[in-house]
């Protein structure tokens, strides 16, 4: 069982009677209705590449964890709708793969693509490094199978652009983290594949800077923009110190990286004069300081391995906490600004790292700290929940969010519960009420649970 | 109060005691507490273009009309963000202009732009005729500000494109037709604006082949295909007679019209060429019949308007039954073969027109009826329920939706009972009943008074 007890980051271990490996729906379903009968808690599984703790049993009394990693067909890919309908278990660059050789793209493209499974993603709403082009996985799923906690199986498995049908139920279920119910299939939007390319690396000297060369770039290529990424200087030294094969492109160390990636389905569409006519503009104004233009896949290859490197180079580096807030795009400096600055004062010692999809407005910070900075436990999580205390009022000022992309799980129940609107809480815990009334979904997963 | 009582196609009459108009959030939140304190029926009213008598308000015990229309300010304009925050009550066509002049898009395009308002726009999830490029409602919306039942703000105009902060309470806000709360502000998602466009009709011979052309046209343009409509032959007949200005581009009458439009934000693109190697390759192929490129913006507009005729043009026709279905993609020949087939066996007296959004997969049907075909309200109603029973079961059969943009609010609330698994529609309930546990929210829509 090893495996599925501990997460990712090796911040929880799970406790559990067993885990269930169902092979297809109407198992599940018997698993989830023995369970109800029963008062049996279920913690839903997919790759375990959760970043909040959200597969992790941790229950009252324990439960079972249900892995949907055999679920894992491609059920029906439709090239007349673009669709794919998969199992949960799937694993997303399969899914990726799949549909590349059927000259489509499915656009969700996240780090973890090798191990994550699409079921997780669902449960999640995943977000990536496209979302600034394609939104988040709540707007890549057309529909959805359901294993309700009674059993009852939902086969919403509509291929359809357009329902309105009543309560949109499948959007609940998308970034539930599975306390509703168990996703155990969905049908996927697919998008015409990108016949052309142009990825470019910038230095730049602020946020405000990047917000700029954002504009300059949105008029030139418009939808064309498919990521728009940013890494701090301090985060690329970790990045280039701990992680092999990794080359900064420019000679001049910059305050900060930006990923530019330009995609056409137009194989004819030249991206490469406007991208060069883009830069010389940003150069000219000042907007930038330095810039290359990738002009291989290899090239382009290493420029993606300097950004998706960035969990890796942590990973070994000293103890750290890290977040995941989003601001409006307008708010971007400022955000940053504020960040540095107060959790520079309270802790002077520690150096904070940016990496994020500004064109999203997306903004990972990790505040690291030197390997003996903690004499234990407690005294981490004491600074951690005073940095969570410093972020979480910047983010809050600026009408942001405390959780962009990563969800809620355990490690942002407090969080959220104090930056969330009471009447919010109360219509999440009526809703949570509705779908699971023994509450064996998943539980202590996003809410608190309840004094009533 | 006659305005209001009234649904533009003359379907039902509603009773209320008064029409309440406020001017802003907090006089939403004031009548809204008056009225969960005394228990008073409230129905929420926007533009009144509603095709399902989803704002008329039909209650046991007459309440309220609460109308939005004097809400109607732009609160923000962000085009850092690529936002606009709006009032409720704001006409899509106004919200249209507004950032047209900022050089955005807002991409929601329906016929009853002129009139119909924003916040119904999101409560009944409208799609029309750009979804297939920019998805409907449900996806062009970033935050919502909503009043609960009970008289609570929801705050949530958030400008955020990735916010994973537990249960997506907007996503069930759109589309639940105002029967959980009162939408009074939203942050819409803007694009690009088009700065190149090719308009084409196309005349087809069968459906069959007009998902071939699309196939075709989505290989040509991938991302830029924004509209890809069809009209049949007897519906374009019916135009051509009832509409003013309006003429067949074509010689030859044809089966089935298509309308196709390929948008670009990028001014230089060379739409036209090839737009005129896809009708060449497509006539050589036998795959159309003829077709025209619109020379201008006159000449598109011309096209358009026999599109957006079909509303006016049936409305003095005769007795008619129209309904809004979508099936998947490669349903759509069989769906409209059937629909003719067993409609004309039944009632081979009418007429059976078809309109629709080819490209999202909905279909709109019209039976069209002599003027004295029908002795009375019953005998039309014996016809029309005859009718929704042979459409819902081809809907069922190919897994589509009875109700693909327009909602159910009255007209369709049997339809959807009957064509619903019984565990969505208690989930459903469930769901009302945890926003609205006393019933005074736009009471009788989408669900069937419960015997519970």
């Amino acid at each position: 069982m090893e495996g599925f007890l501990i997460d990712v980051r090796r911040s929880y271990r799970a406790e559990a009677l067993c885990v269930v490996q169902p092979a297809d729906t109407s198992e599940v379903s018997d698993v989830m209705k023995l369970c109800h009968e029963r008062g049996i808690a279920v913690t839903p599984m997919g790759g375990n590449t959760g970043l909040v703790g959200g597969a992790i049993a941790r229950t009252e009394v324990p439960g079972i964890i249900l892995s949907l990693k055999r679920m894992n067909r491609v059920r029906e890919l439709s090239l007349v709708d673009d669709t794919i309908t998969v199992d949960a278990g799937c694993v997303l660059a399969d899914i990726q793969r799949t549909v590349a050789d059927a000259d489509r793209l499915f656009p969700l493209n996240l780090s973890s693509e090798g191990s994550c499974q699409i079921g997780g993603n669902i449960a999640t709403n995943a977000g990536g490094v496209t979302a600034v082009r394609y939104g988040t996985m709540r707007q890549l799923v057309l529909g959805l199978e359901v294993v309700l906690p009674n059993g009852t199986v939902l086969n919403g498995l509509l291929k359809l652009r357009k329902d309105n049908t009543g309560y949109d139920l499948r959007q609940l279920f998308i970034g539930a983290e599975g306390t509703l119910g168990v996703i155990t299939a969905a049908v996927l939007k697919l998008f015409p594949a990108p016949k052309a390319t142009a990825t470019a690396m910038l230095a730049v000297a602020s946020v405000d800077l990047a917000m700029e060369v954002l504009g300059l770039v949105r008029s030139a290529f418009g939808e064309r923009l498919t990521s728009f990424e940013i890494i701090s200087a301090d985060y690329m030294d970790v990045v280039l110190r701990n992680v092999a094969e990794t080359r900064s492109p420019f000679i001049e160390r910059p305050a900060w990286n930006l990923l530019v990636e330009i995609t056409d389905s137009n194989g004819d569409a030249d991206l490469a004069a406007p991208m060069e006519a883009v830069l010389k503009t940003a150069l000219e104004r000042e907007l930038i300081a330095d810039a290359v233009i990738a002009q291989s896949e290899a090239q382009a290859a290493s420029l993606w391995h300097l950004r998706h490197a960035v969990s890796d180079a942590i990973r070994y580096a000293g103890p750290n906490m890290s977040h995941d807030s989003s601001v409006p795009l307008d708010k971007q400096g400022v955000f940053a600004e504020l960040t540095y600055a107060r959790i520079g004062a309270r802790f002077p010692e520690s150096e904070v790292l940016m990496v994020g999809h500004l064109g999203d407005g997306n903004m990972h910070i990790v505040v690291l700290f030197k390997p003996d900075r903690f004499a234990g436990r407690e005294d981490y999580m004491a600074a951690s929940e005073a940095i969570d205390l410093i972020i979480d009022a910047i983010v809050v000022e600026l009408r942001g969010s405390i959780t962009a992309e990563h969800g809620v799980g355990l490690s942002y129940r407090y969080r959220l519960d104090r930056t969330t609107e009471p009447a919010e809480i109360e219509l999440m815990r009526a809703i949570k009420n509705a779908f699971d009334p023994k509450g064996i979904m998943n539980p202590g997963k996003i809410l608190l649970p309840s004094s009533r």
